[in-house]
């Protein structure tokens, strides 16, 4: 997970709950707190550490479509798209804000993990990346409709001809959970996407920072990739999750 | 559990993971939030429900000492004590301050399930009970040592001669855990009890009010149940957890 800024190391929840895997095997829950108090907990932990055969059936069949020498892994969690991408022989760089995470993934053999927020992508040079990987939801580290429009321009900037982004994302409307519509509502009504939702990670006495990130449908991403040098090409579903496979014009 | 109000229904956090999975038989996990900002959960509410041969050893080794033929079950959560109590011919009254909760109790079969405070224990006639039952580390009930003290002198009114509380409590001194130990030195220099705990429970979008729950060692339990008309008679150990025979003096 990301956000505009390193995660300082005493706010660093989610990187504490990778860690306390890493370092202990055991699985802690994924706490996840909303900003209108709704939280909600998943088993997930485990999870960032899959092996590709445990990945889901989307993500297996989009990782295929990874093409040319250079990858960029934003929001790399405990690098098993970049450990998965290097043994196919890419060269990764693989980012997250979370110092702990990157440790993590350091510690499990993944060459060039870095520290460094989505948004400081623009450190990276022109013509730099053939396949861009935003998996595990990370489509949702763009946060918002202007941050992604602007920051798929950056991506547009650091990727080569003929580039791919393979990017999944949850389609929030697939829900009739009334706490969720009922913040979607909100959302709606102050401009927003429904989907953008402010969030942070709690984990034992660590409090993670707010961001948001942004949970769109297939509609609502096609809109948001139109116009910033991208195209969506297709869509891997698996309600409610989907991979899209964005290429670049 | 309990608190010195009932809960209100919009408040009714842990009534409605209760009643989520009475309904649905989902199980969803519990979430506890320390006022520390510590959270924990546990994939707990199945054991709410559990039939007697379920439960824990010294829980099941302590039911049989109940005696007598009125029985007072404190944060009865689902009803799974009163519920085997009657069945074993227990004239039962159950109580806890979730509206939800006992709702879900009376669902279930339990007769006699009020939405009662324990601090309104007070409105029970002298003599009623012959067994008082806090299981489930429901001696954290009691909320602090002089509420303790207090309120184990109201049960020595409204029981009868030869009276006994079963109650279960959780070694707090049983963890090398530093977000623990450190809220433990800050009870200490507050002149609290370590292990009395300030906390909340978190269910999707409710929160639930907070609420003091004290955990004590057995040494602790002794000095508290000192001089209010009960002694512990002996510990039925489960380590980290214990269920105390306490007897009417």
């Amino acid at each position: 997970m990301m956000s505009r800024v390193p995660i300082p190391p005493h706010r660093d929840a989610f990187g504490h709950q990778v860690w306390a895997y890493f370092k202990d095997h055991r699985s802690p829950a994924e706490i996840v707190e909303r900003d209108d108090g709704f939280v909600s907990f998943s088993e997930n932990t485990a999870w960032y550490f899959g092996d590709v055969r445990r990945w889901s059936a989307s993500e297996r069949r989009a990782i295929r479509l990874a093409r040319g020498h250079r990858a960029l892994d934003v929001g790399c969690g405990a690098g098993r798209v970049a450990l998965h991408l290097q043994e196919r022989g890419f060269d990764v760089t693989a980012i997250d804000n979370s110092p702990l995470v990157v440790k993590t993934a350091i510690a499990r053999g993944v060459k060039d993990a870095r520290v460094l927020p989505f948004e400081n992508i623009t450190r990276f040079g022109s013509n730099t990346f053939d396949t861009v990987v935003m998996f595990g939801n990370n489509f949702g580290l763009f946060g918002s409709r202007a941050r992604a429009k602007r920051l798929l321009k950056q991506l547009h900037r650091i990727t080569r001809e003929g580039a791919v982004i393979l990017a999944q994302s949850l389609d929030p409307h697939q829900t009739r959970q009334p706490a969720h519509l009922a913040y979607q509502g909100r959302n709606r009504r102050r401009g927003r996407l429904p989907g953008q939702i402010r969030i942070r990670v709690r984990f034992n006495e660590f409090v993670g920072p707010w961001f948001d990130y942004l949970l769109v449908s297939a509609a609502e991403m096609s809109a948001i990739v139109d116009g910033t040098g991208w195209d969506v090409d297709r869509f891997l579903t698996e309600d409610p999750r989907y991979v899209a496979v964005i290429r670049r014009v």
